[in-house]
């Protein structure tokens, strides 16, 4: 399997300003993230704090950020990275059936992850996942419920439908939804996950749902149930002014750092942490 | 005398960034730079790790800078500060014969400043100092040396010569000298300064000058000397990451603050630097 250098979660101010840093340096690295780069920007009315840049909305600051990455070829991937395990030297990136591995980690996921319910880290591994489609298998036969915070996790919800005996999809977002007749869609709010060695209910607003599994699909999982052993502090990444974790090869930029959340904070910080990679990557090297 | 919320010593990117979140946050707040904005930001060749701007000169950069204060209505005073007083509940700052006061600070210093002369510090007050045209007349009828590191310490020059039995001036930096003819100039190097309690003589590489006054006329102090009490570890002003320095009210951002010397670093922690200052000013008031 091909080792990138450098692996970015995240495509806010913080991960595209690493990015920028990893290219220059000749690295190879890869940028997990979505398709408007980030939707808190997108959403942002007039920022007029961003030295350089007068009077401009999110989204126009979004399209500047996109033409920056464009002259300079960088690709931003699609997709959705689920839990990462700091291996040693080097870390396991998990994304749905694929892994990807990269020397040294650059988290900035933001802060805008969906809370947890109650029960889901209790459970986590026990019945609760982050991918339906990875754990699958091991639901074939049984009643498996989706929470699904977006679209895309109604793909997920199709195709473990093919293999679960009863599937239950709860949307905690509202659209038309693309799902298989064999789908039952609950309009109610989740409360409560439930069991005793293993998940065996879902407690909801209005009723109870018997069920072997609760898959909860979110944009973002926070960076600590993200990568297990890093040191949180007050809701945010623990770093040095050097944008390190206490995890070695792994650094973080941007809000899930801390306050203020600002973008030219988060991308003076993205700055520093892809310096501060290349410095680690370096000392590799020389060992 | 009127007292500002927050001075800002230092116009490149960390000062501007800071400027922009004092004028946003309703700040009384004065910004002290020079007309290039910085110096090393012009000479810079492309810059392409600034997120959102792609294959812009120094020079162009600057523009994009002036043209976003300029926007914002925000002024550069361009006057140098040769010293920094924390008065416990102010800052008093000197700027040759004028003072200024300040309820908070940020040092946006940058780091090219001029290398202390050997003996330079350890006679500061006693004959050497930073402010020809303040001192001056302390050395009427007495022998004063100027070393000009620009053209505008030729004007302080042209004044003290009134007052001083006898003006060496020794340039450094080539121009036309604009000076009086009672101002002798002395293309030399300077190499020591020694005295007993006071200066009495300035080494140069070749030949020795009897005076009674040195004064040092730089672009920029270091921190360490502009601020007594200010901490500096490894060469840079020790901050945390909310770039508070050890002098309450004080905050300092940009490569003064350490490395990566980089500009949007330095706008991100101008940033920081402005909001803890906003919010210490909040503080102020709550008390």
């Amino acid at each position: 399997m091909e080792r990138y250098d450098i692996a970015i979660v995240g495509s806010g101010p913080a991960g595209l300003s690493a990015a920028l840093n990893a290219k220059i340096r000749n690295k190879k690295f890869i940028v997990f993230g979505n398709k408007n780069l980030t939707n808190k920007l997108v959403k942002a009315p007039k920022v007029n704090n961003y030295l350089g840049f007068y009077g401009l909305n999110g989204e126009e600051i979004k399209n500047k950020f996109q033409e920056h990455l464009d002259a300079m070829e960088i690709k931003i991937t699609h997709e959705r990275v689920n839990n990462i395990y700091a291996m040693g030297d080097y870390f396991a990136l998990m994304v749905n059936e694929k892994m990807y591995e990269a020397k040294t980690l650059i988290l900035a996921t933001g802060m805008e992850y969906t809370k947890a319910i109650s029960g889901e880290l209790e459970f986590l591994g026990k019945g609760v996942g982050y991918c339906a489609t990875c754990d699958a298998p091991l639901y074939k036969g049984k009643v498996v419920t989706i929470i699904g915070y977006n679209k895309e996790a109604e793909e997920e919800a199709r195709y473990v439908s093919e293999l679960a005996s009863k599937l239950y999809y709860i949307p905690m977002y509202k659209a038309e939804y693309e799902l298989n007749d064999n789908i039952e869609v609950i309009n109610d709010k989740p409360i409560e996950i439930i069991g005793d060695i293993k998940v065996n209910k879902l407690k909801l607003q209005n009723s109870d749902l018997e069920t072997d599994a609760v898959f909860v699909l979110k944009d973002t999982i926070s960076p600590g149930q993200l990568v297990p052993g890093l040191e949180i502090e007050d809701g945010h990444i623990k770093v040095d002014r050097e944008m390190k974790t206490n995890i070695a090869g792994c650094f973080a930029a941007g809000d899930c750092v801390g306050k203020p959340y600002q973008y030219i904070k988060s991308a003076g910080e993205g700055n520093i942490a892809a310096l501060s990679s290349v410095k680690y990557l370096d000392n590799l090297k020389v060992k």
